[in-house]
């Protein structure tokens, strides 16, 4: 097997802070990676107008985002579309799991954009004891048992029409809108989950109107909060905690943008994400001539 | 004599963190002055090529910092072309007082580019004792005297030849360029200054290869430095300190950009603009919304 490369940096997100990260390591002539989901920015996309980005006056959010994309790839940065999973330090490399397959880089840049939706009631207490974020993974332990599944994005339904499969009952809570390609199996559960309750493992999810009886509850699609990704690094506020060179509590791990924390503006992430980019470049340069001076 | 309006923000410079500042305050409705010199940001202008600014590929700088004051100009935004001598805070207002005007405001956003040159030798320490940075303000201390004016643009022309009406002597050491508008009395002496000697006063300059006889040195033309503008701020590294909303050490006064510190790039001064202005449109209607309670 070939040895597998190894990026200077990957940058999570591909929005305005991943975006000018990844163009500011370039311009420092380190090689980049930007791991994205398919709309990068769904809040910048959904703007309708823009006045406080300086250099565009009033221009549609979407319209913005396409010249940012069109800038990063001006300059030859590539943009996967692979949902992170997790991201583990090994050593003097970083792990990124996605679905698709595992990236290494010597240092991340998190731009992972507007912290995790709230939790929902039961949430934590449940995380583990039948309640998961990950059916593929976690699936085969419901097997012909009752589950639902809180869908945030349409990419719940892939999971749903799996877990169709295997267990016995799949209930489906679309929160993204009309899901359009579930099997005739899952049963569609229209409204808001107030709670996950249960004794020691799950039993059932409350509705405001009605209580599913369940085995196992999965939310799906929704952003995968920081901690989760990176377990072990240091919160502040609901936010990753980073100082003036938007470095976390981890060597070599990067912040910026509505990650780090407000004001949630367009320029503000890309401002961090420059200085973000060049301390992670920086980085990388003086790993390198450390270990050259340690060859000597 | 009628009431002088009171700004919600002034800012001092007109560059990417100042024209950010100032937009950003506007798109919150309060309204707001930029005070900045001739050129907009020099650094910037002189810049050949800017390629980590996202959403402009490879533009030049003269080209983006007019895009830039477009962008100001066309929200409405007044700049005024006034060199600002020193803020002074009284009470709820700060006294901005320039050559042509005194300016009030509520709050004001520091946005003043790359720190100071490196200070001269003996620079601090004959300071008010034979070392001025203002000719007009000192001049008649000097009336028969021979002074040195070591200029780092053309605007200390002028202040040479006021000095020549008053002084015997006239020297004029230019760091800028060919002088053009000098006084015959004026005498220019090539050469980069190395130190300001004296016992208790001074008594001259010394230059890399002569030593000019003096009674008075003038500093004339370079940029204020921060803690001067502003006596009593709190300085960090020889930047302005501020925290992450870029208050500085005094309720009100807000910085962002070069001054606060490095990298000197333009989407950093961006974003920190952007969150400055916010702050300081944040702490108006705060401090509003106080005074009303107040009343009741």
């Amino acid at each position: 097997m070939p040895e597998q490369h190894i990026y200077d940096v990957a940058v999570i997100g591909c929005g305005p802070a991943g975006l000018s990260a990844a163009i500011n390591v370039k311009v420092r002539n380190r090689d980049v990676i930007v791991l994205g989901a398919e709309v990068c920015s769904p809040p910048l996309d959904k703007a309708p107008r823009i006045d406080n980005y300086l250099g565009f006056a009033g221009i549609p959010g979407a319209m913005l985002r396409d010249k940012f994309l069109e800038h990063a790839t001006s300059m030859g940065i590539e943009i996967r579309r692979n949902k992170v999973a997790a991201v583990i330090p090994d050593g003097d490399v970083f792990f990124i799991t996605t679905r698709e397959e595992t990236i290494l880089a010597q240092t991340v840049v998190m731009a992972t954009g507007t912290p995790y939706r709230p939790r929902l009631k039961g949430e934590e207490e449940f995380l583990g004891r039948g309640l998961s974020y990950c059916a593929t993974c976690d699936g085969p332990l419901y097997r012909g048992k009752d589950i639902v599944i809180i869908a945030h994005s349409p990419e719940a339904e892939i999971e749903a029409n799996y877990m169709a499969e295997i267990c016995r009952q799949v209930y489906f809570v679309p929160l993204f809108g009309e899901p359009q390609n579930l099997e005739e199996k899952v049963q569609v559960v229209p409204g808001q989950p107030t709670r996950v309750a249960g004794d020691n493992k799950v039993t059932s999810l409350h509705l405001e109107d009605k209580i599913l009886t369940v085995d196992g509850v999965f939310i799906v699609g929704a952003e995968t909060p920081p901690e989760r990704l990176f377990p072990g690094i240091e919160m502040k506020d609901n936010h990753i905690k980073v100082d003036r060179n938007m470095q976390t509590s981890i060597p070599g791990l990067f912040a910026a943008g509505d990650c780090v924390g407000p004001p949630y503006q367009v320029a503000k992430s890309v401002g961090e994400g420059q200085v973000a980019g060049l301390s992670a470049a920086k980085f990388v340069v003086a790993r390198r001539s450390q270990k050259g001076q340690a060859k000597i």
